[in-house]
């Protein structure tokens, strides 16, 4: 791959009329070098049990070639034909509602032999296709696969056996999930109940556990299909995507991303999010680092919004900023979902570039632009090499142990905790890697922040220690290490092993009302200075006390406070603060961490992402997200503004209009 | 029918102790003339399968002839016996939510053939014995139907057909709903899911309207059972309701009145509204409107509220208002549902004329002054004959599309934008017929408003065009045009073929944000100038722009536009803007059409409404909607005040009381 | 038992690791004397189909008799084994969200044979090991009983039965229930269709009255196989709960306290309510007083909160506030749920005296200084004799009914209204006890206060009737009387029978908008003085009205009166008043009755609790219900404060600071 892709889903099969040969027409005059098709229209492709029909498939192919735009091929596995549902009903997921009915997509057992039986067949008839066209450049299996509750008998039977693998004896399993408990115990495999009505949160965990490895063992599978057909010069990959809040927001609570992905040659995306007023690039950081941080490599955008829904909308200039936010954060390719507004069924309102009439319009001019930016700067930008000194532990079993033990009020879910401590961390230009529960190079970093690891084998917490301990700074949220991988609770003072690097301990907590820190010691003034949600009521051992509470019964408890461990440093925040007293925290860490350079002299809406090219030099993204025009002070060596194509020079004033950016490549190359 | 008619729903089998005699007593003293009897006490005519038990009817019938009471006698098909169910529970309908449980009435599935022949038995034994009755002056068949949402594996082989007949071929079927979106395409006709868990808004709805197609078939099946019965003086009526928000508010989703109405000999309709502080007239005025247009003449209120529930009891002054609105309306009957406050089950709390202790009441004392009123003035005030020049344009279809299209934000729906419309006329006294897609007398309005039509046919975007052309006013609002009658969006520039006779187009569509008009163009003040829920971007082609978009990046765009198209003229309003801006926004066009008269001068609390009655007269009824005194110079030429029985002339100052009603004949008979 | 009580829930079964030894010494260094055990391990102590292993409960048996602790044992029913369900899946109740399904607890059939035999093998075989064990002192039958909505076939044949039994025909029945309404008359005691769809309120709260009676049917039963065993000097309890509103709120709609608390020896009660800023004593005072009533004697705390949730964990000094709080209302027994907090499953947040770390904690310091003035103090506090002059009638009959009937706005439901005049009275120091529908000892007390009587038959309200012309004080509120037993509205004049002890009628009522007490007659400022959600149109016949509504249009009527019949008054509440108007009727009431006392002298957050210790001496606690010092100067002859066993002199300030107790006892003996 030697050119950035810009691209778009593809559908032939939905277009209103005979379209192609003006859909290209209007793709080369945008720069569009890439469409993705087929990965949703399996009924099209298999009309009929075991007759095919890829006349649609074939002839987008051809047509792209002749035009030089590649082709990405997606396997159709999820959305099922009808015949299919009619001759099988029992390829429907069963789920904690009762049995699937036919309409939406992904509604089917991703285990069920039959759904099987035939996605391999469907798949090797189109891959085995398409493989040898010159116009293909790579795969996606499925779409934004999850496992989609299925939790039928037969899906029962194989936890069983897995538990039993697992654990061997029934004793073993009823003491490690405390099954005691309302009579819970199972005292023969025999007996273990369906898991659906479970109200014991070890299990219910468990089970979501086992779930994830259904998709991950499904993608797998999927890959070493057309794995047999794929040519060298050819990819597979997934779009994954994320937990979801008006956009997608934290951490996928249905996938193990890190799992899933070893399957795949390169990592993709999904990524929606706010718009208009709302954009903030938060979500095009966050999800780009994650996905960047699967393989440590550069990855594919593989769906993101041009116009989508009313409230999304691009301002002028949005779709631009976005499209660079991405190739900043490490992705060689930014594509649409998608090419034109589909005119009938759910997604009529998720516009794409084109509107329904199919004609230009403002979001496609400005697309435009964009397409011409890539072509000509694709040397420079693409294969940016990120090297990031902090990075933020982020954990699926947490956030299932958060959703069966949430926290009060229901304002707050781990994915809230994620995205408050990352966001701070991204308003400082603090560049940031995504780690996991199995990640083994914690020492590559000066700084790992780790919100609510509520659930954390010994194992992993010493290995936090460890890491503190050889000189790591480390900063911890409340609820960390609260208990155990099966979600059992230490049976030490809390929080856990990590209180030996912390130097605090605590043994009772409680939901704040008008609880503030005390003498508001971070100066972020009474409107920030509250506590809320939730509130541990810290000891300290051996740390130094960063904030107290000020409460008329909890005043003498510690809310925030700082260990020396080792050669190592610890933070442990005991309660929900604001985004501001976070922000304090964690800017406090990043100067101790030998964080804090020239890039965090600028703050959001000011954002600066730099990575190194090809070249070996150094590129600097600067993005202004706000409608307000922004400047700065260019504090580097001498380079060249790349989308205005001019010198700069050290501590020169560089002005970003309103939603605007600038790039600028540093000219002396890096050493090595 | 030669006498205003005044009724109550009567039922005898509810009554606590024996009280004919005495509600007879008491009905004549309040001056009741009708009641309706039977439509709900299947189980008490036919106790057993077979076993036939109508003595509550024929004592009835009897008692009401020898007080000189008029009948009228339900079919009791909307309730059905427990025996029945107990025999057959399938006669139950099957719905989305599962299979139905006997409990509340209008459960079963209208299309079962079990239903059907145990219902047609119970009306062939009840109607052929009271027929010959000469208590008997017609016949309500069921009672406020609907499909009750049926979608078992029966209606859905039915649906299946009906589709076939449709599209003849699966291909055209596939093609015109968009089936290939995520796989949904049916490649054979046995290969068709059911709908009930469909995603494709244009199957969905297509289903919609194959349900309504039910119930219109099930009351022309009944009417023509009746009719078999039926004597030269006696009528088949229907009592129709309405889409429901804390009453009847607007368009009934279920139900295609106009088609279902084809089988009546006279339209009847329940409207059920606010009252106290909130009493307004508006859905008295709207549904009576909706009826009087199903036939084009006079119409059966046929249940309204005497006290009903706690909220709704009536202030002093307000039951005479509400029974002469309706008569404004063109309704020849007013009758309360119901005669006494039933003593158990779901409806206790939603009064009668009588509460619970069977006695006299303020409400009931009131009703006293109305039958008298009624009795006294009869035949100048019934068959009154409405003529009207404005008409709103209402369509089941576009009500569906966007229960699948949503609004965003939940709070506007299609009424609301109905009635936004319809309320602003009533409030400016500009008299309204409703129109629907099928209506082929657009010519004979001087001005036609179209609220969000927006799934509708070429033919009948047309025909709208042509009306416009050829001299007609018209008002759009956002929305229209948008779809075709199978709601798949349109594929040209928006709103479709009517932006040529609105001048305008857009490709692009807006959630608004702190959106106002552009200098308040209407001068409604800054509180009634914003833009909410929606905004096209309307780039005028010939029209003139009323109104523009006050927005930092979408200020380009027109908001409220008006064209000259052929002779007439075109308001389209891209955005739901607020009621003053929609008020002045009609009162613009009903100018330009030519509308705007002495009736004018007055405005919402004070209504008019017109007619000539059967003498030739005008009658003018004035209402007083407000708990103050509220009084007007009387415009007209010299008549008689018909509740004073007192001469009134020209320029006369006329006073109305809170609540109060003014009903002025004017002495000039019209020519003709 | 010749001791206080000071207890905790104990689960060895539960413990991470080997915790008996340890456990035991914290027990001791606490002085706890009690723990409860086995009611909720079935799965342990049956870990087959009849295989038993009883070694958890004997080791505990034997340490604790060892250590002098007192043992209760419960029988495991409410919590069924793994095996017993997947074997016989129909034990299970089917409720109408359909089939149960594994997992929660209390989810039997609890009339299922398969379940009762089970149940009666698995308490033969505990209750028969352990009784003789010298560590017991009584047993508690299953938990928190009720019926779990089961209300599958079974239970219907049974309640049709019931109703064959009770009305003989179904033509009583019909008419009874008002059945012939939207045809649901039952011809036939075989057409009698499942209650679980049933939208009839008098059929429904017959449903829910039978349900009730499985209740205590299985209650009785369970007392009665645990009698066979049970030792002379062993007692029979169970810990009834109660309407649930973040805690222990109000009348129990499921279960008939009264009736199912007559198989028992001791009545138990578990008693959960809002802790730190929200402690206000009432729950305590109000479960308390309940279920002292249900045997007219002394009874048991089996459950109450130590730290419980985030929101609850109690400030210093609140857990000995509420322990002393619960023996001055009468018990002889506060344990806690429970010893320590549970590291898995569904409560591990709810937290028992012991911290997850298991190691003493703020909490379980101050429940030694509890333990030991327990200790100290057992002959002076144990038994106390509580004599009360006024009582609340309350009633399932009248709870159910308006659940069926709810008050507009679902802002006030039955138990709101209890606790509206209920919190009154406790605010005021009114002592309390608790009457039902069957209680026939009404003379007993000089006022009577009677909440919301919907649902009452003629035969109560006559007694009530006779009890006020006998000289009795008596207070209702709207809605009393208005229905007979069976939910049928009675067909008088409202208030029905009771209108001629109250000397008002009504046939209408209203939901008021902005309605006031005209005058603001009770002087409580325009904050309080508004009437809101119901209103009647009361007209006085012999009443004294204390108070008119203030509305344009409803201004005849009164709000609040006022009657002298017989030798007694009835007051009666049209509408609902705010707190302080209640207590404003209520403190009248209480004049009146010659209730007005020295202890009426202090007030909320003064409260003040009195009894008869075993010595023939007055007890009296005085409680500070807030978190500043109060003080206070003691009106009664000498005595001595018990807690600080000082002497204590008429007239001497006493202050109590926040959050705090004292204890006095009157040195003269009561005669007798």
């Amino acid at each position: 791959m030697q050119q950035l892709l810009y691209g778009v889903a593809y559908y032939d099969e939905y277009m209103p009329y005979e379209r192609l040969d003006e859909d290209i027409r209007m793709m080369k005059a945008a720069g569009i070098n890439l469409v993705r098709i087929a990965e949703s229209t399996w009924s099209t492709h298999e009309p009929q049990n075991g007759v095919f029909d890829f006349r649609s498939v074939d002839r987008v192919l051809d047509a792209m070639h002749k035009a030089g735009i590649s082709v990405i091929v997606g396997t159709p596995t999820y959305a099922v034909p009808t015949w299919m549902v009619k001759e099988h009903p029992d390829v429907l997921a069963e789920t904690p509602n009762g049995p699937g009915r036919y309409g939406a997509r992904q509604i089917m057992d991703i285990t069920n032999p039959t759904y099987l039986f035939y996605s391999e067949r469907i798949i090797r008839k189109l891959i085995g296709r398409v493989c040898g066209h010159p116009a293909v450049i790579g795969y996606q299996v499925d779409n934004e696969t999850k496992h989609y509750h299925t939790s039928g008998p037969n899906v029962q039977l194989r936890f069983v056996k897995a538990m039993k693998n697992k654990f061997g004896t029934v004793e073993r399993l009823n003491e490690e999930f405390g099954l005691d408990y309302w009579s819970n115990r199972i005292n023969g495999w025999e007996d273990f109940p369906s898991v659906v009505g479970t109200i014991n949160g070890s299990l219910g965990a468990e089970f979501a556990r086992f779930q994830r490895g259904l998709v991950t063992e499904f993608l797998a599978w999927q890959a070493s299909i057309v794995n047999e057909y794929k040519h060298a010069d050819q990819f597979v990959t997934h779009n994954f995507d994320f937990g979801w809040r008006d956009g997608s927001f934290g951490v996928q609570p249905d996938v193990d991303h890190f799992a899933a992905a070893e399957a795949l040659d390169i990592a993709g995306v999904d990524i929606y999010h706010p718009s208009q007023d709302l954009l903030t690039g938060k979500e095009i950081s966050y999800c780009g680092d994650s996905t960047r941080s699967l393989k440590g490599s550069n990855y594919f955008v593989l769906e993101t919004q041009a116009q989508a829904f009313p409230h999304w909308t691009p301002y002028p200039r949005q779709l631009r900023l976005q499209a660079f936010s991405h190739l900043a954060s490490g992705a060689n390719m930014v594509e649409y979902w998608h090419w034109h507004s589909i005119h009938n069924s759910a997604e009529t309102y998720w516009k794409g570039l084109l509107s329904h009439d199919l004609g230009p319009n403002p979001t496609y001019e400005e697309a435009m632009t964009i397409g011409r930016d890539f072509a000509r700067l694709s040397s420079k930008l693409i294969h940016l090499k990120k090297s990031n000194r902090a990075a933020i532990l982020v954990s699926n079993e947490a956030l299932t142990s958060l959703e069966w033990f949430r926290l009060p009020g229901g304002k707050a879910a781990y994915n809230d905790i994620v995205r408050l401590m990352y966001d701070r961390l991204y308003e400082m230009n603090i560049g940031c890697d995504i780690l996991h529960p199995g990640s083994q190079n914690f020492e590559d970093y000066d700084l790992i922040v780790v919100p609510a690891l509520y659930a954390a084998s010994d194992e992993l917490l010493s290995r936090l220690n460890r890491y503190a301990e050889n000189g790591g700074r480390i900063v911890y949220t409340f609820k960390s290490g609260f208990a155990n991988e099966h979600i059992k609770v230490r049976t030490d003072a809390q929080p856990g092993l990590i209180g030996e690097a912390c130097g605090v301990r605590y043994s009772q907590f409680i939901e704040p009302k008008s609880v503030s820190l005390k003498g508001d010691p971070f100066g972020v003034g009474a409107d920030n200075n509250d506590v809320t949600v939730w509130m541990e009521l810290l000891t300290p051992t051996t740390a130094e006390v960063l904030a107290w509470y000020d409460h008329p019964h909890w005043g003498q408890y510690a809310a925030i406070t700082e260990n020396r461990y080792g050669k190592g440093t610890a933070t442990y925040i005991g309660c929900l603060p604001s985004e501001a007293v976070m922000g304090k925290v964690l800017e406090r860490a990043c100067k101790d961490a030998g964080l804090w350079g020239l890039d965090q002299e600028l703050a959001f809406p000011l954002i600066v992402k730099s990575g190194t090219n090809q070249e070996g030099r150094t590129i600097r993204y600067y993005f202004n997200y706000s409608a307000g025009t922004k400047s700065f002070a260019y504090p580097y060596g001498k380079g060249t503004e790349l989308l205005a194509d001019r010198p700069v020079s050290q501590g020169e004033l560089i002005e970003l209009e309103r939603w605007g950016v600038a790039i600028i490549e540093e000219d002396t190359k890096i050493k090595g």
